[in-house]
C-alpha cells in the first residue's frame, strides 16, 4: 500500500509541478513550489488512504459448522430434533429467591440531593425489592403463565442447544405469511418482544399480510446454551441464527433486531444476503472506521449531514460522546473482565435488579437519572421488569452473556471490520430519539446499500420493543409494506 | 487567551514577513509568502498555547472546616477527643458470612483453556472460597487479633469520624522520631501497611531514626465513615488528612502513599508545602495535559526522555495504554454508577472476593492473567488477601469506597488540574515494573520541581507495601536519609 501511495503522489506531485508552471508562472518561486509540492504529496497520500480506507471488501468464507459445544466435538452428531420447552421453576426455586430477598445487605444511603446520577438508587432499589418479595413472586404462577404464553423450543445448533419462540399467526387462511427473526438484546431477553408479537401475528388494517415470529434467546443468554469456547463473537451467533431458521424451513426472511441483536442482524444481512429479504434494526450501526470518521465530519457542519430537524439527535458531537462515556462503564467492564463481573451477579438477584434495571431507567431517557424513582414505570410496568430479570436469574446466564462484549471488543475481532462489507439487503433504521447511540444516514449507506428508510422518532429509547411497542410495530410493517410486493413477483 | 494569540501571532507574522522578504528576495513569491505567515501564525499560536498550557497555577484558598457529614451541619460541633478502637466482629458476623459462604451461586465454568483473561477463574473462585469458609474463618479470632495488633483510633474531622492506626516506635530513648504518614488505595485499606509497619517504628542500621506512623483509612473506606455529600474528591480528602495529621499534633510529617493514597499524597504535598517535609509515592502521576502530551511525545524516541534499560517501563506507548484500557473497566464503572456497583457488591462476599483480588492478581503482574491460579499466592497469602477482603465485607464500604472515582472523574474536578500547581516538597517516585501507570521524571518534573529520587525496581506492581515490604521500606529510608539531616539544622 505504501508503494502504491507513492506511485499515485509521485505521478500527480510531477503532474502538478509541470501544470503549476504553467498556471502561475514566475509568480512560483521556490518556496511556493515546495509548498504546493508537499501538500499535494500529502493529498495523494490521503486520497489514497481514502480509497483503502473506504474500499467494499467481500464477504467472508462461512463455516456452517463450526462447533461451540463443550469437548472438541469430533463424536458430534447434531440433534436436529425440535423440542418443546416451557419454563417450569416450582416452589424451590422461588423459595430460595425469596430467602435471598430477604437477606438484605446493608445499602448504603444515596448521597445528599441526588437520584440515579451516580447509578441505581438505594432507595428505589429497596422499594423494588419489596414489590418483588412481597408482590411479584406471590403471583409467580401467573408471571410464568405469561412466560410460557407463546410456543418455545428448543433445537441443537453447532453444539448449542437454542432456545426460541415461534409464534405461527392467528389467523385462518392468510393471504401471506412472512417469517421475521427477532433478535432481542443485553441486558434484554426474549421478554423484550412479548408486547410487539400480538401485533405482528394478527390481522390488521396497515398489512396483507401477517407474520411468523421467530424469537431466540441468543446463545448464553436465557435459555440458550452458551458456548464452551472462546471467540463466539456476533459474526459467529449471526452463523447459528441463519442454521435455526433453515432448521425451521426458512429459505428466505426477515430479520428485527435491537442492540446486540441489532449487531447481529447487521451480520446475517451482511452474511447471507440472498437469504435475508429485509432488515429492520432499531440501532443501526455502520461500525467501519469510515462511519467513525463521518460522524466527526459531520459534527462540523450538521446540517449539511442531517435535516435540521433531526440534528439533535446526532449532535453537538460532544455531548452525544459525553453521554456515551457516563453509560459505558458496564461495556469497558464486560468487554474486559466479563467472568469477574460474572461471578459478582450470579446468583445475586439483588444485584442483576440493580445493575439491569438501570438501564431500563437511563437508557429509556437520559433526563431520568435526575428522578428519584428512574422514571422505571413511565412506560414500562414492574412486572415486564422484573421477567426479565427473572431470566437472568434463573438461568445463571449472566456471565454467558457478558462474554459477549469480550468477543465482540478485541483487536482481532475488530480489526476484522465487518461493516467494510456493504449489504444490497433492503434495510431499515428506525431512530428514537434516546437510542444510546445513533449515526446519520451519510454513514450507514457506506455499509447498507439499499437503506430505504430511515424514521426519527421524537421519544422512545434503547428498549423500545417494551417501551412503544405499537411505534415499532408501525415501523416494521411500514418497511415490509415497501417490500414484499417486490419478491411476492 | 485568544486576544493574546492574536496579537503574538500578527506581531510575529509582521516581523517575519519584513525579514524573509529581505533574507529571500525575489525568490519568495507570493504563494510562498502566503505559507510561510501562515505557518508563523500557527506557531505563534502553539507557542502561546503551549505557555498557557504549561504555566504554573498558584495553591488554592483552602476551606478548612469544610463539612462533609449528613444534614447542613449548623449545628456541628466537632468531637475532637481520640478514641481508641478495635474491630470487634463476633460469632454473629461470622456466622452470617459462613451461610452467604455456603450458598454459592452455579458460577459458569470458565471457557475452555482459559484461566483469568476473561476475568477472575471461577474455578479458582470456588477454592477460594472454600478456603475462607473452612479454613481462614474458623481462625477468625486469631486473624481479628492480628488485624488489632497496632493501636487504632477514632476522631472526627469534618463532620467524618476517620479510622486511623497510630504506631509509635518500638524503641527506648529513640535519637530521633519523624512522623509518616501512610495512604492506602482501592480496593486496598489499611491492611496493605501492616508488614511494612514494623520494620518502620523499630531500630535499624539503615537509619539514625524510627518512624511514629500514622495510617488512616479513607473517608468511606473500612471503619472511616463516608461522606454525606457530593465533592469528596481526593483534594478534598488531602485537606481533612491534613486536619487529622494537626490533630494527633504533627505540624510537620512525611507522607507515603499509593493508588489514591499516591494522589491524595501528591495533594497534601502540593496544598501544604510548609508541613509536608517529604513525599513518597509509588503510583506517582503528574495529571496536568502537559504531563500527557510529554507522555506521547517520548513515545516517538523513547530512548531521549528515559535510561534506555528503564524503556520498558514506559514505553511502547501502544502496549502500554492497551494494557491500561483492559484494566480500567472497574474504574470506568465506578466513575459513573458507583452507586449500582456498590448495590451489587454490598452484602456480597462471594463478588467482593472475585472483583476484588481479581485486582491482587492481575495488578501484580499482567502475567498473572495466564495462570490459573492468577498467580495470587506468589508473594500474598491467602491469609492477608482475605484479611482486607473482609475489611470490605464487614463494613460495608464498597459503595462509598467507589464513590471517590465519580468525585474525581468528573469534567468539574479534571478541569481544576491541580498538578498545574507546581511543588517545592521534595519528591521521590519508587517506580515498580507492573505498576498500572507510571510516567517519565521528565512529565513528572513539570509538578514536582524537586523530585530527588526515582528508582526503578524490576519486579513488583501495584500492591507494593503488600508484596514487597522490603523493598518499599529500603525505597522510603533511602529518602528520609537524603532529607532528615536537612530539616534538623
Amino acid at each position: 500500500m505504501l508503494i502504491d501511495c507513492c506511485w499515485v503522489a509521485c505521478s500527480l506531485q510531477l503532474n502538478f509541478e509541470f501544470r503549476s508552471d504553467q498556471i502561475l508562472g514566475d509568480e512560483m518561486g521556490f518556496v511556493g513550489r515546495f509548498f504546493f509540492v508537499t501538500l499535494t504529496l500529502l493529498f495523494a497520500v490521503l486520497f489514497k488512504s481514502y480509497r483503502e480506507f473506504t474500499a467494499p471488501a467481500p464477504v467472508p468464507d462461512i463455516d456452517y459448522q463450526e462447533y461451540w459445544g463443550p469437548g472438541d466435538g469430533k463424536n458430534y452428531k447434531e440433534n436436529v430434533e425440535i423440542k418443546p420447552f416451557q419454563l417450569a421453576y416450582g416452589d424451590d426455586a422461588i423459595e430460595k429467591l425469596k430467602n435471598k430477598l430477604d437477606d438484605r445487605p446493608s445499602l448504603v444511603e444515596p448521597l445528599e440531593g441526588t437520584a440515579f446520577e451516580y447509578g441505581f438508587n438505594s432507595k428505589r432499589l429497596q422499594e423494588i425489592l419489596n414489590f418483588w418479595r412481597e408482590d411479584y413472586l406471590d403471583r409467580w404462577d401467573e408471571r410464568q403463565k405469561y412466560l410460557n404464553s407463546f410456543p418455545q423450543f428448543k433445537t441443537q445448533v453447532q453444539g448449542l442447544d437454542i432456545h426460541f419462540l415461534r409464534v405461527k399467526p392467528e389467523v385462518r387462511n392468510p393471504k401471506r405469511i412472512i417469517p421475521l427473526l427477532m433478535l432481542h438484546g443485553w441486558p434484554g431477553s426474549v421478554r423484550e418482544f412479548y408486547e410487539i408479537i400480538p401485533k405482528l401475528v394478527t390481522r390488521s388494517d396497515e398489512k396483507e399480510y401477517v407474520f411468523e415470529v421467530i424469537v431466540p434467546s441468543l446463545p448464553g443468554y436465557g435459555f440458550s446454551q452458551g458456548a464452551s469456547k472462546q471467540g463466539l463473537s456476533p459474526a459467529k451467533i449471526a452463523v447459528i441464527m441463519r442454521n435455526l431458521m433453515v432448521r425451521l424451513g426458512f429459505q428466505k426472511f426477515y430479520v428485527h433486531g435491537g442492540d446486540w441483536g441489532s449487531v447481529v442482524g447487521n451480520l446475517m444481512a451482511t452474511f447471507f444476503q440472498n437469504e435475508v429479504l429485509g432488515v429492520h434494526l432499531t440501532m443501526c450501526m455502520n461500525t467501519a472506521h469510515i462511519a467513525s470518521v463521518k460522524n466527526l465530519i459531520g459534527a462540523l457542519a450538521p446540517s449539511l449531514v442531517v435535516d435540521d430537524k433531526n440534528v439533535d439527535f446526532y449532535y453537538p458531537y460532544l455531548d452525544r460522546l459525553k453521554l456515551l462515556i457516563a453509560e459505558t462503564g458496564y461495556m469497558h467492564i464486560q468487554a474486559t473482565k466479563p467472568d469477574t463481573i460474572g461471578a459478582v451477579l450470579t446468583g445475586n438477584p439483588i444485584g442483576l435488579v440493580a445493575y439491569i434495571l438501570e438501564k431500563f431507567s437511563t437508557w429509556t431517557n437520559p433526563n431520568y437519572r435526575k428522578l428519584s424513582d428512574g422514571g422505571l414505570e413511565k412506560y414500562f410496568s414492574l412486572d415486564a421488569l422484573l421477567d426479565n430479570v427473572m431470566i437472568y436469574y434463573l438461568t445463571d446466564s449472566i456471565t454467558t452473556s457478558q462474554r459477549l462484549y469480550a468477543e465482540t471488543f478485541n483487536i482481532k475481532e475488530l480489526s476484522r471490520e465487518w461493516d467494510r462489507i456493504p449489504t444490497q439487503v433492503p434495510a431499515a433504521c428506525a431512530k428514537f430519539r434516546h437510542e444510546l447511540f445513533i449515526q446519520t444516514d451519510w454513514a450507514l449507506r457506506d455499509h447498507f446499500w439499499n437503506l430505504i428508510q430511515s424514521n426519527h422518532f421524537d421519544d422512545g429509547g434503547h428498549f423500545v420493543a417494551m417501551q412503544l411497542p405499537d411505534v415499532l410495530y408501525r415501523d416494521i410493517v411500514q418497511f415490509v409494506n415497501r417490500l414484499y410486493r417486490r419478491e411476492e413477483q
